[in-house]
């Protein structure tokens, strides 16, 4: 993976200066690396946790079936943007057009009755045996209004055409916590979140592994690409270190009035990633205290932006208006198999395509975005990934969950806290208990 | 639809006060009812237009087969985002549990390597002959870089298998554009846009109505329903009239530092349409030049999020974070069919649901983060459709569209044009050709 900062108006003096002071917080990550799971930052030990990996093998293999069709992934927020990523980067994205590769993940995270209502017919129709499903029921604390009632309704349903259908529910969630127990009285199998890992931090805890390796995902590279990224991130040196400079550019630019942080992706395929940063952004720097409780009402507003697709939409808005915005501009190589261009049915209504790849078309896009945003003197840094795999993806979100320990010492604010969400918990909780 | 805005932090007085604004500009929007194609606003005139709905019902029958199963729409920006928010809010949302369901539509816009890679095996086993597929070439101008591209790859590809396939292509652009007559040379069927009508505000055109009434889309419902909202929308008292009073608040809240609009829709099915209006908003208030050619930097970012989804991810930033958002809270009555909840397997986590419908407890959720909203000092506007059926979203699509107008009017901007965007275009044209 390679960062670059250099159109983000931050000059490498600057990027320096933060370096040094961000370097006692970087030997602090390094200590947390010997304690386990004790520190707020203990997710930065869940690559490399062999334990983990044999109890995740262990549920993948009691639920192996020869005909699996569907695995359903019951969870919100932190259970499952993180899966949804990765599965949407590798499968999701191009599940209209296959039809029959299976398994395919199904995601329930909100109470959408419209949905439900659909489910039903689809458990009727499509699965006429309880091996082809599996459920993963994902909530940390295991008081998550919308997965216990997702979770009801479904199993209610599955359990009166298949009564043994326990036998094929995965339970994650910390352990101990009243959900532990009940499906602990039950004999359903569990999976242990550690309690110092939260939810935007847990993708490569058994929340993301489960179902990700269920559905045929490479999970030890993903961790792997995870594991040396996080090396990566443990750099006193910032030049060696990508979170310190994302971190640094971020907070430098916020500094600088840019209080919307665009993450304009060019592979429909990453959606779903940029939505997950878009949680680990949103909620680990958007605070109304700050960590000496201050009032400061702080936090970057994160966007995602597909390219080329939102160009024909959000383009005139952020090349012509408010200069309020840093965009991290993402991309991978482009893939250059496949057909070059010949044109034939509309030869000459768009010149200069003949004989190039689908890639190179692409490839011309986004640097003439690149050209044009810094001809308008719009801040940007660029990450271009190898390619989209999963020791990519595991990297990209170490990175990332890094960048945030780093912004959170920079901003001032707890990183691994969210005490507004209760708030409106608090009221929904009471509307339905009167 | 219901809109309500009396926690917009907006008065009545001043609501009233831009009323009288906006009240001439009514008055123009009602001649233009009566100039057929030739005005800027010219797109209120889709609704009620038979000569199109003539015209399209003549290609729909034309392209009639029995074993249709795909409808490909290539295009992009205002050529797709329209369709795309119908189709899925009525059946693309609900794919993946109906595998059976046929037709489904598919849509290509950006150019996508893996993507298209995909789609060369999914023509090859998904598709057996040619009747079991339509594809839509959309592009106003007829010469968008992406939209010919992909139009080549996918005609060239699938002329190798069915050397018919131009029997099933419909091309919907500028009549007399350079697209339309290299079409009208090879006997293509075409659908016209009118000139006037810019890509943004074209979904109730041929642009629209030709792939979702192939889909099994009621459109006779959406442009009534349209249609009505439309008159609403021409009254001169702002009090009759739901664009004044939405664009009044938008505005007001601007004036007030409220950069960004938050569209929180409560129904996952509407995310499309939610992207819809992103370009809605993004593209016609997004400016570097207003009216008199004076620089200005302006606009309002719009951003999407899906409740309850979304409260899980970004609500802690919303709830805690700058104070620059406004929301547009968005939902429509909660189906309330299908079975109440009776915790079973989890009795106990959760208190308060037994007993509900799971539309109880989405409804109670709605309601806990407005209140939330409102102890915060949050403004927002609601906005209630009576159901997610063509004629709703017919409706809620014309309110946004005059919306934009009068917003022109009080941002003092030019709502139809994009003259930004052709920067990157120049800059990928001169790396294309060099």
């Amino acid at each position: 993976m390679k960062l670059t900062y250099n159109k983000s108006h931050v000059s490498e003096r600057e990027i320096v200066a933060i370096g040094e002071q961000l370097s006692p917080y970087a030997e602090h990550l390094k200590e947390v690396l010997q304690h386990g799971y004790e520190d707020e930052e203990s997710s930065i030990n869940l690559p490399g946790d062999k334990e983990l990996m044999e109890s995740v093998g262990a549920a993948v293999r009691d639920k192996n079936t020869t005909s699996l069709k569907y695995i359903l992934v019951i969870g919100i927020g932190g259970s499952n943007l993180g899966t949804k990523s990765i599965y949407d980067a590798l499968y999701g994205r191009f599940d209209i057009l296959e039809p029959s590769r299976m398994p395919k993940m199904v995601f329930l995270d909100t109470i959408d009755p419209a949905f439900l209502s659909h489910m039903e017919s689809f458990f009727d129709k499509e699965i006429t045996n309880e091996e082809e499903i599996v459920i993963n029921v994902v909530s940390k604390g295991g008081r998550t209004t919308e997965t216990i009632v997702n979770a009801e309704l479904v199993l209610g349903t599955l359990r009166r055409k298949f009564p043994g259908i326990l036998d094929r529910l995965v339970v994650t969630t910390d352990f101990g916590s009243l959900l532990w127990k009940m499906a602990e009285e039950q004999d359903i199998t569990r999976l242990p979140i550690p309690q110092k890992v939260g939810g935007r931090y847990s993708v490569l805890s058994a929340v993301g592994l489960f179902p990700l390796a269920k559905a045929g995902v490479n999970v030890i590279a993903l961790l792997s690409g995870a594991q040396k990224m996080r090396d990566r991130c443990l750099s006193l040196d910032i030049r060696e270190n990508p979170a310190m400079v994302s971190a640094a550019v971020l907070f430098e630019n916020f500094r600088m009035g840019k209080t919307i942080n665009d993450n304009f992706i060019f592979h429909p395929e990453l959606e779903s990633l940029g939505k997950w940063y878009r949680q680990l952004l949103g909620e680990s720097i958007g605070k109304e205290h700050d960590r000496d409780m201050k009032v400061v009402r702080i936090g970057i507003t994160p966007t995602v932006s597909i390219g080329s697709t939102d160009l024909h939409s959000v383009g005139q808005l952020y090349l012509g208006g408010p200069e309020d915005k840093l965009t991290t501009f993402i991309s991978a190589e482009f893939n250059k198999r496949g057909n070059a261009i010949t044109p034939e049915v509309f030869a000459g209504a768009e010149e200069g395509i003949a004989g190039k790849k689908p890639a190179d078309v692409a490839e011309a896009i986004l640097k003439g975005v690149k050209i044009a945003y810094e001809k308008k003197g719009l801040p940007f840094m660029e990450v271009l990934l190898p390619d989209i795999t999963p020791a990519s993806l595991g990297a990209f979100m170490q990175w990332k969950m890094m960048e945030m320990m780093y912004l959170g010492e920079l901003f001032n604010v707890n990183p691994f806290d969210q005490p507004n969400v209760e708030s409106y918990k608090t009221e929904t909780k009471s509307i339905l208990n009167s």
